[in-house]
């Protein structure tokens, strides 16, 4: 079999000189010198005689998205067939009766996000990047700002059918809502970053639209004491839709890159929260709780975003915050994660390192998780600096982020950058079980090798 | 190494005539000739030396909690080494910081329950059986009558502590909210039956306890009516706690049995519900949405159940459904589950199957989960035609279930005495990947075998 048999249409097939720089190049991983070849299937059929063909060419294979990742999952390293699905990108409906949306993996976050919410449905995943791919949101169990009172991708995938390596096609969980029958394959495959097999179609939870929400603004004095007042808040059942962290030098940066003005000039650290109810008199008794329980850790100002168009300034602002910083400096953006009572730990130990190496470190992030970005910025440093500084203090923050039992990643994956901590933190007998979980489903190592494990 | 040197006290070790009936003898598989022995161990270390003795001596091992199982999960067959894990009941205690309680397998459902209550925390799970151990809900990822908003077993698992077959031992999850860290081992083990490993310690989610709540009874004349309005409420945004369904015949076994009134003499199907909320007024609004949804659908009698003693004995009624119809007829309780815009089919179904095999079939059930227990009743058949028509009616039942979709167990597990039903309803790849993981994990088989697959 020819690729040109596999893919019905020439102008889905890059071979060569003609493969596109975008599929060799990643920004975490660099260039890879060349890919056997790039195919674009249009449907499930494409994407199983694909697989076959690789398995024929004894290839090694690579399913990419949108091409969002932040952790090199899709650089190839070893002239890997791509398999491309962002044409795979049809909306099959939402089907009202069991709440559920059925889409194609290369459909967009945003695109699932308008579609459902104009029918007064939602899905309440919302992780960073509107332009990822809900393949790609499954195969990172991607996270973002709603998690804290609605889960993660995970929690809303019904069910997903995969390609596996040898090219069988299997169906992952169902449209029921429990299950007790046989083992929980869904959940496998989910977060397993293309190393089991390919999504090519998902099912989708989608829950009624909340009728109301509106956002607060608490400030904090010491830098601290927006992290130490997180747990506070959830002990209280204020359930909040988000409750997202930042310190104010981090909020400045967008601030510049936006000219967007933030709200007040009070206070060294920020928690942004939205409540959702059914009345917005629910949601301000609500809110008059959260006043009590902020008053209680000193909060300097704590605003209500009342107004619709404060509340979307703040909310881009906070949306800003990852590209202003990419914008800022060179920087290692991270996305630990922490049982909840250690955040303030962690963030104060992020400002000793910062001290110690006189490396800037600042941090934001989906703090209600326990879930932080740390930024390691290079400023002006030069080159060799920089390398060395950098090693060093992620080095002792991972080691930190064990130490307090932490995940390397909460959100964007292993991949390929993450893949020496996570190793380092995990324990031998948790990563044997994986390495024999993906010798029985992918002996060869053809689905995205190298990566994770 | 002999038993003795395995579980220090002798007085916890049975063996030969020693071993109480009740080990060997199950409700729905019959008595097992023997065991090798009934170990109790108080500890981990203890666990993990029984399981090498089991390695040693080429044993099978059975574990096994509260006995209360309903799927014939723990019923011997081999001359297993049965790991009885009822002494292992202690509660390390509540860290509210983090909304965790960590527990050993051995604690049951109501002490939990008990436990967090009175620290205003809650733990939503809430099976049938308050006397179920956690690790057998753990191990059958129990439902339960709050699952429709809260979630499954599943979902309140943060991590677990497990001895693998070959005797090593490894933690699962872990007190992070979120994960993107390799594969999801420890949801690949809950609802697993006890066949790819023992779990020793548990650590749960648990969450604020819910300020208010209030419980409705809606009454519909047709008999079919109580199921089809069940998807309108979900879509509504209601957000019941619980969301019940069971019809006139099978609650009147249940007012013979306790002796308590139900409230209404209109209507032959019903809906039972709880909602909670922050304030009465909270959920008086979404009682008034409530009743505009019933009405729409014909609803006969809405009752509001605002006297405690009422909303008691209500529940009393449901909660004594199961034990009530064991104590009237020799009968099969299934736990099927089909997806929500199915439920009525299924229901309208099994009248079908009523009047053609004159045999009774009452169903009561999880609706808001599309999870029926349809019970197959033996009245006054002899005992040839109970065991032909019986089986004739479960064969079609469970293919119509098939046919919508549907899974064999929704909450109670495959065990041993569904095992048929869920070979033939699940796909053989879905199987044979479940092998591979049994293989890759257990390849001796030396765990619960022959249960699930």
């Amino acid at each position: 079999m020819t690729l040109n048999e596999v893919i019905k249409d020439k102008s889905r097939i890059y071979t060569g000189d003609n493969v596109p720089h975008d599929y060799l190049y990643d920004e975490y991983v660099g260039t890879a010198p060349s890919v056997h070849a790039v195919v674009l299937p249009i449907n499930h059929d494409e994407v199983v005689a694909a697989v076959k063909y690789a398995n024929d060419h004894d290839l090694k294979i690579i399913a990419r998205g949108a091409g969002t990742g932040l952790s090199g999952a899709t650089a190839p390293q070893f002239n890997e067939l791509i398999i491309d699905l962002s044409l795979m990108n049809r909306i099959h409906g939402l089907d009202e009766k069991t709440m559920t949306l059925t889409v194609e993996p290369g459909v967009l976050l945003h695109e699932i996000q308008e579609y459902v919410e104009s029918r007064r449905f939602f899905y309440p995943p919302d992780p960073g990047s509107k332009n990822s791919s809900i393949g790609g949101n499954v195969a990172t169990n991607a996270g973002g700002m709603r998690a804290v009172k609605y889960g993660v991708t995970r929690n809303y995938v019904k069910e997903m059918t995969v390609v596996l390596a040898t090219g069988e096609t299997m169906v992952l969980g169902s449209l029921n809502v429990k299950s007790s029958s046989g083992y929980d394959l869904k959940d496998l495959f989910i977060g397993s970053e293309g190393t089991l097999g390919i999504t090519t179609l998902i099912r989708l939870k989608v829950i009624p639209l909340p009728m109301h929400k509106l956002s607060y603004v608490l400030a904090f004095e010491d830098l601290q004491e927006a992290t130490r007042t997180v747990a506070a808040i959830l002990q209280e059942g204020i359930d909040p839709t988000s409750l997202e962290f930042f310190e104010r030098e981090m909020i400045e940066i967008s601030v510049k890159e936006t000219g967007i003005a933030f709200p007040t000039e009070k206070g060294k650290s920020f928690l942004l929260m939205t409540i959702d109810g059914d009345s917005m008199d629910h949601i301000y008794a609500r809110g008059a709780r959260l006043e009590t329980v902020a008053n209680a850790h000193g909060v300097v100002d704590f605003l209500t975003l009342e107004s619709a168009q404060l509340e979307s300034d703040v909310w881009k602002l906070r949306d800003s915050l990852l590209s202003a910083v990419v914008n800022y400096t060179e920087q290692v953006t991270m996305d630990e994660t922490v049982p909840i009572n250690h955040v303030a730990t962690l963030y104060a130990y992020t400002k000793d390192l910062e001290a110690e190496y006189g490396v800037q470190l600042m941090s934001f992030g989906h703090a209600g998780d326990g879930n932080l970005h740390t930024c390691v910025m290079r400023g002006n440093l030069d080159q060799a600096t920089w390398d060395e500084k950098r090693h060093l203090i992620l080095d002792k923050l991972y080691a930190k982020i064990a130490e307090l039992g932490g995940l390397p990643s909460a959100e964007h994956g292993i991949g390929l950058i993450k893949k020496p901590y996570f190793e380092a933190m995990t324990a031998p007998v948790n990563l044997e079980a994986m390495r024999a979980i993906k010798n029985a489903f992918d002996p060869h190592h053809r689905l995205n090798p190298n990566k994770v494990l």
